[in-house]
């Protein structure tokens, strides 16, 4: 038998591939082999599809580069929903740690991750960054799902699951990436800080070193609140952006995750420093933390992705949702309809998602030589008719319901809405299991 | 053959009820007769079902009273995307106008409304306030859906389609509310002057005069965007809020949409006259036009409901979207995150909606008397596991997408996430053939 030219194909649907020159082409067809994009091209009426083991038909819908979520807790699923509009401080003390402490446990975390897989594979996610506790088996799970990810393992100055001594927190880290350095193709590893004020000077130096020698992405939130900004000129005269400035940490590997609180002079670094930021916009807002000045980012050339954050903090996974409201927001707090247009949010959902978390060559784009990463979104419902514009309609009126199908690394993993691999039932169930215990705790 | 005991019974869920106490009915079973809830209560284990002519079993899912959008345009379908990201001027007199000059005529009216009604139906919203031009058009779409509604006839000092004569328009709007005022069961006629700077004094107040002799909704736009409230100054001396005021405008039977331009003296006018709020987030969100500053409208007792505003300026018309961004976006503006919780904004999605337009005593909450409007979410999709409490899911994680049922005055709608009684297929290419025509004019 002869082997097919190509291993998949996509065709029928308007190509959104979000390149340099953010070119839409009508009755597309994409050309995959060996996982990578071979070439992308309208297809003239009548040409016969050349030969290819799998197609599949976006039936005059959309395709688009799988969707980038730059910033999430993936076990953080077992927590959706647990607690919601309280204080911060109840949040956390009251809520939060205690349900980390008791319940982030390698087989939890196993099926939260899952979970979370699962939700954001079926919403057209096909590459998330972030991080948690024992990450590890965090990146174990998400290795069998076939997504994309840049997982960090977490650390903080407290015991924490999986490392009950604070001080080995760095090194734990570090063996963690060597671990997972060349384990699976899709999973690339990460260090992650929780932030400047639950790591001392110290733990954030040696955790950027670690990071730096490794040749890894370093992720940290930064200024999420008004509060940390405040107590950060107390404790060290400087906003949170300016200390770990001073402490050598920003760079163009660094990923600094929410800069809600942040100012001309502190933009002015980030710059300088070709920081990538996470815009968390839908955290940031159900938290209370406030709004990240993201027009002034784009104005200084920071690459900005988008990110859900975790599930107890948004309450989804759906970058979609998240795209409405990103560009929404910033149209309110600025009183200007012009910023953040729908082309702009598309590109930070994607391309520059993918580049804020090093993985810009990879994917967030459908490019010759990229991985297939691609989702298919059929508009044939009422509330994508009628369309005029494939990116309005992409970030004002698509929902992560409305995925069909999606592709990672030329693999389907979604046919016809439904997982091709994952065990929907099992994970659901296993769940439900671990959050009737959580629940008999905490609610 | 003997009759059965009831029509429909839906149960094998958790009934989110929006009554007085916000009971929350776990295994609930409703017991519908004539379009009217008899009964609702837990069914106790084993307990057979009472006799039935059909029966809706939730799967252990949320059943929820429909949903209530307190201001749309329905035909503004038609304009889905077809113009984003502008400033208001460019976007209303270089798209809007123009188009909706050409394009606005009965037939086209008929179809966009049909359109909005299957979405609606399909994301959950039983219930719909708003008003256009042409809306006898629209009314006579609307009553063919099953849906509930209050429809005005737009009133505004400028040659509109269908009133090419301005100064015929009160009297048009009050023969429209004549006919309709017992035409169908199901809708409502209303009068709505579009803004206190379109419509003159003499208008306004004739057209509230026409309001009250029919005892009808008298709907308004008003205090949209900081401009309006600048010119409003300049022009009268008086807010937008204080000038309607001056006139007699407001009153119990007056729905103020937007609202977003008040301070603390606009804020007690709308009190002491006991004026209903429309809440348009996303439409103000989108058009930049600001917050409007509703955690202080709820501490003064006014009642709210939510609304999706037209499609051209959302650009969908899913309450469930709307209620996530309602909850989230007064968090982040006020930095406090115990205002505008879950079960707040879900009974501005629901009962206070429905007090909103007029329909208190209809629907809104699901509680023997009330009209059967009723929708039933299954709760066994990834994005919606694990659940701890219905309201935080029905507000941050639900949407649209998840309604599988929806039931109208006892007549099932939406069975299985599919229309019942309305042609999809037929509507949808209408809508296109439609947009086609606008597209080659104006995109």
């Amino acid at each position: 038998m002869t082997p097919k030219e190509y291993d998949l194909i996509i065709h029928n649907g308007t190509a959104v591939t979000v390149n340099a020159g953010f070119d839409i082409i009508d009755s597309a067809l994409i050309c995959i082999k060996e996982g990578v994009i071979v070439s992308i091209k309208a297809r003239t009426g009548g040409t016969p599809l050349p030969e290819t083991v799998e197609a599949i038909n976006a039936d005059g819908g959309i395709i688009l580069p799988g969707l980038v979520n730059t910033h999430t807790h993936l076990p953080m699923t077992l927590f959706r929903g647990l607690a919601d509009d309280l204080p911060l401080d109840t949040w956390l003390n009251e809520h939060m740690f205690p349900a980390e402490s008791e319940f982030i446990t390698p087989e939890n975390v196993k099926w939260g991750t899952l979970l979370a897989c699962l939700e954001m594979l079926l919403s057209g996610t096909t590459t998330c960054g972030g991080g948690y506790f024992l990450e590890d088996d965090v990146a174990a799970a998400v290795a069998q799902t076939g997504m994309r990810a840049v997982l960090g393992q977490g650390v903080i100055d407290f015991p924490a699951p999986g490392v009950p001594e604070p001080a080995l927190n760095v090194a734990h880290a570090a063996g963690y990436v060597d671990k997972w350095m060349d384990q699976a193709a899709t999973v690339t590893p990460s260090i992650f800080c929780h932030s400047p004020y639950t790591c001392c000077a110290k733990t954030l130096t040696a955790a950027k070193d670690a990071a730096n020698r490794k040749g890894v992405l370093f992720q940290v939130h930064v200024a999420e609140t008004k509060q940390e900004r405040e107590n950060s000129f107390k404790e060290h005269g400087l906003s949170p952006v300016g200390y770990l400035d001073s402490l050598g940490i920003l760079d163009e590997n660094t990923l600094a995750v929410h800069a809600v609180w942040t100012d001309k002079t502190d933009i002015r670094i980030l710059e300088e420093r070709r920081v990538k930021i996470s815009h968390n916009a839908e955290s940031n807002m159900k938290l209370a933390a406030g709004i990240a000045p993201v027009p002034a980012f784009l104005d200084a050339g920071l690459t900005v992705g988008l990110g859900t954050d975790g599930c107890a903090s948004n309450n989804d996974l759906d970058l979609f949702g998240e795209m409405d409201s990103v560009a929404k927001i910033h149209k309110a707090t600025t009183l200007d309809p012009t910023v953040m247009g729908a082309a702009t949010v598309l590109k930070m959902a994607t391309i520059n998602g993918a580049r804020a978390i090093g993985l810009g060559n990879v994917t967030g784009s459908l490019e010759p030589e990229k991985q297939a990463d691609i989702i298919v979104v059929k508009t044939s419902q009422p509330h994508l008719v009628p369309l005029y514009s494939p990116e309005s309609h992409i970030v004002y009126s698509m929902r992560g319901a409305d995925v069909s199908d999606v592709i990672a690394g030329g693999k389907i993993l979604v046919r016809d809405r439904q997982p091709v691999h994952l065990d929907q039932e099992r994970i659901i169930g296993k769940v439900i299991e671990i959050a009737g215990r959580i629940k008999s705790k905490y609610k």
